[in-house]
């Protein structure tokens, strides 16, 4: 396919680890053609000065904002901290379609975004337009959004886990306790002393016990499964290794569930989606068997409680978490298979 | 203090992890001299060999409990595997005391044991005289015990977080949800595939659900306290670092207990304990922060869900989820100072 | 491409690491049909019970040898470990191609190989046909080789780095020190002590100083390029990562070379290699940004030391320095682009 | 001992890794009171908000250097970064002891100061009275001195190696390779991107090649035992993990020496000094076995060039190559047992 006939994509916010992860894997997506990759900080420079990774790659230089040509963008992938990102994307030109991994369009209610996210939102008249980019459950939104707000890594991690059986009321939703594990990535490449090697390496803790705004996302999208406002318990930990998210989500079964009977429900559920696995029985996720690649690993235990079960789920916090199912989220966008360069089988070890 | 003073301890196990940590501290404790160490596998070699990093010291060789003259001995420190522990336990003379690391004493019920365990218990007639050494809560009896069995490491992390609010029942006992999450060294140094460093490294998963060894010791203890029989979801998580576990316990409050009480009864429980430290309101309990250490650092937070609290406990799993607290233990026994030989500060970064 | 024109590919020792990248890179190559994988100690598993990242993929169950039928196998991917690779080859019938990545026939001389791996060869006779599978050095010769040798992942980086100026005559070849560093897969999923995560974690240090099995393969190359026989220092050191292999040489140089001139000469020797980069100025070569893909990174450095320089190497040792090169090799094989299949760009963070 | 018997200590810098290294041990050592702690970014904070794992101490809180009353300071362990320590030291009173871990007072020469660390020195009539810290080897100068200053970590261990072949002239001293390997940790607590974990966990390189600022210090001191100025190639690599440094030394024998002459002259250099050990023949120092600990292993081993051999240290870069260094070198200053306070083992797992 020769570039004229690719669709043509931006990148904002290349210098981050999400925009990154973003152009690794576009790179090689064959209906795609990378014509600007913006980073303020680094104008001027190219992408392999900020990632030696990314040396072998033919593509322009970062730029600002202000110097690239929109007429010449089809679809924008939006890297940029929430906060800069409603400016930036208010911005563009109608003609370009946007999927954004930042958390700027992920709530629907610009008031709980002023709530959560300490500010006004700079471009609330594209919020109503918004799709949730969870890509298994807002299909068919997407495919013909403008603009697609992909969720945050731990919102997608818990909402595979969780949607289908709050949907199907197999669980109750005033009592769900999740406690998710992720790994340094997940944190930005923006220097901040608790994720020095020295600090993270060999140890772990909670952070953000009650507060992390990746829980107002989880509570709206329950919510909006359940019928009624959803609250709960989300603790997330940090964990001494780069990519990789697990989330261990203690439910309470509704009327005659049981844990096989969530089990069959997920399997159902994901009969047809290439990225969610339902692993066997007797297998239990891990974020090294999904490190780098787009699935999304999920398992159903009994709990020694009656009542309970114990839903676990593993993605990789870079790729099924942010810029792997942003792809998704285009392919499903512009009509083209779902996996299209989003083939990488996990690398293990 | 010259060696003629000091109490002759042997260390049964003396190859493994649990074992070397303790040789490690014992080393250096001003009361004690090591005169013998038994590991049959490496017997005839010396300690140096098995453990490059006690090279230093001037210790006897390894050597089969046969070998040893047990009436020139003291005190046994424990270090087997479950299963062996109990029968060579049992052939030890009745006056040598014994401060047991391994599982095979800690549960009061043989029936239990060989539910859990796998096998008949080896020494029932022990297990009566026996005390479980979770030295805060039974400083006394351990006092006077020929026997003390050393906890788990879970369940030392688990238990100094939630006995005392299960004594003073702040807490219900019937939905307690325990995610925690351990380094690898607390698998030992037995080979297995999964602790193997291309295995572990990198990633994070649960393991044992609900079947995990130390449940019963959590569920004993926590019965115990409550006056009635307790079951609890505790769910393990292998994390990719060698020391240090991290107990996340989701508790449910009763009556008008707050979290801010919970932690009000955890301050004034441990008031006198050096060793048990509830963090000042707003730090949060890390791993890193302990490690090495004998400490147990312990958190309270508010919980978004109403009626529930979150309680939050650090310890160094090889430590005070040891060796540690055995030597605490061997303290209390000989009416020591219970810090001697613990003053080393933890280890960071 | 339908199966039927897919070149059937068999991998034995599919339970290995090795084995395992080959698969996932193999299953994503576009001319390639996983028809048969063999891994006698699991024989009758799926292979995703013993690699659960692999889990995705519909390949054939494990087999023995013996299962295979070897008239429907175009071509064979050795993954066993050394000592065992040349008896099953031995046995594979003249129609398949082999390319194989044990050490069995990477040695030109069976008493060089019997000298240093500890016993007879088992099928001499084929080693005379077999090619050094050094991609970049060796090209036309692998294209017509039923047998290709895959070097080692350290000769892999020591080679690519030295092989050039070693025939330009821009350095000494008697005073060769090579310091490598390589990441724990390295040494295989085989159980061993020193590869425990509490074990190799958080430490560093040298093994097989003077004696590591791929030495005699890189003093054979370094000497074919040198004309004459080659004696260096390979001090390999084990690092506290899963994945990645960085070669520190220290040269001298010959007659009137420069750091620079060397720089030149690597830039020109690989001009037309996809894989083989030589890093701008400046620039200094590091495992985690080759991580997972098929590249290697050369630097050039300024020595202090007059008449000197230092020449650094960076690959993956699974992937360039295993399963890809193998892949690469298979492409150069069957007159592919060298890059099919390969494409992959590094994985980092 | 009662506090007012002790020596009283204030320590510059309490907010760095090297400054918190010495309080955790300094805090142990029977004869010290530490009297201040100066971190002027924290001023006002304690120490346990800094840094969480020395929150058991019972500590002053933060200051500036004018909150001290210097006439109440017997001793100052200096922890500041190189280029602000020289014009704080110069301030104190002479009555006050000087033992300073930064780079200020390393080199014997203003001129090679303000070449390698980019400014005029602060204090160059300081420099004349100031003694290299180097224990083992400047003992008796360190008795008597007012001012030591400790070597950095890789000279540590480069020097423990080497010096003593220098000065027997059983090395020559002209084409020194040291391939030298460190923990994160050495590159301090100041924020930068290449030691976040995400950059630097999971990878390795080198840096600073033939730029390194204690590469004057290695070949100041090489220089003095040699007799004349030595020029060494010093390779420095950052390796994934927290502390540890390992220095792979690559030496030409002189004369007549072989390599056991080597370890026969270290095994004798080192016999009555307590933390330099010469591992036994077929031993390899590995850095998890000094974690944490004061000592120092050596090993030499034969290279199969002909006229070389190898000499590789290990060491934990913040206790023998800062902050335990500093505590022997005050143990040496007060005429106390070399090991007070440094009695810890190492930490392995």
């Amino acid at each position: 396919m020769a570039n004229t006939s690719k669709i043509r994509a931006a990148v904002l916010g290349a210098s981050g680890y999400t925009g990154a992860d973003l152009v690794r894997l576009a790179a090689r997506h064959p209906a795609i053609a990378i014509t600007a990759l913006v980073a303020k900080g680094h104008a001027g420079q190219s992408l392999a000065q900020v990632f030696p990774h990314l040396g072998s790659l033919d593509l322009p230089a970062l730029v600002t904002s202000d110097e690239v040509d929109w007429s010449a963008v089809d679809v924008v992938f939006g890297g940029l901290p929430h906060g800069t990102a409603h400016s930036e994307i208010a911005k563009l030109p109608d003609s370009v379609k946007v999927i954004d991994m930042s958390a700027d369009f992920r709530l629907r209610d610009a008031a709980s975004y002023a709530e959560w996210y300490g500010g006004e939102h700079g471009a609330p008249h594209l919020l109503k337009g918004a799709v949730y980019g969870l890509t298994e459950h807002y299909r068919d939104a997407i495919k013909g959004a403008r603009l697609v707000a992909c969720p945050g890594c731990y919102p997608t991690g818990v909402l595979l886990a969780l949607l289908p059986l709050a949907k199907a009321k197999l669980i109750t939703t005033d009592d769900l306790i999740i406690d998710a594990k992720s790994g340094v990535s997940g944190a930005g490449r923006t220097l901040k002393q608790n994720i020095l090697f020295s600090e993270a390496g060999e140890g772990l803790s909670p952070y953000g016990i009650g507060s992390h705004r990746h829980l107002p996302e989880i509570e709206q999208e329950l919510g909006l499964a359940a019928g009624s406002a959803v609250t709960v318990n989300f603790t997330p930990h940090l964990a001494p290794m780069s990519r990789g998210e697990l989330c261990t989500c203690y439910v309470r079964l509704a009327g005659q569930a049981t844990a096989p009977g969530l089990r069959n429900a997920l399997v159902t559920a994901y009969a047809d989606n290439p990225f969610v696995h339902v692993v066997a029985e007797g297998v239990i996720p891990a974020t090294q068997h999904v490190r780098g690649s787009n699935f999304c690993h999920i398992g159903v235990f009994a709990d020694r409680l009656q009542g309970r079960a114990i839903v676990v789920s593993a993605i990789d916090n870079l790729v099924k978490g942010s810029a792997g199912q942003a792809l998704q989220n285009f392919n499903v966008m512009h009509g083209l298979d779902e996996t299209l360069g989003l083939e990488q089988l996990p690398l293990f070890p």
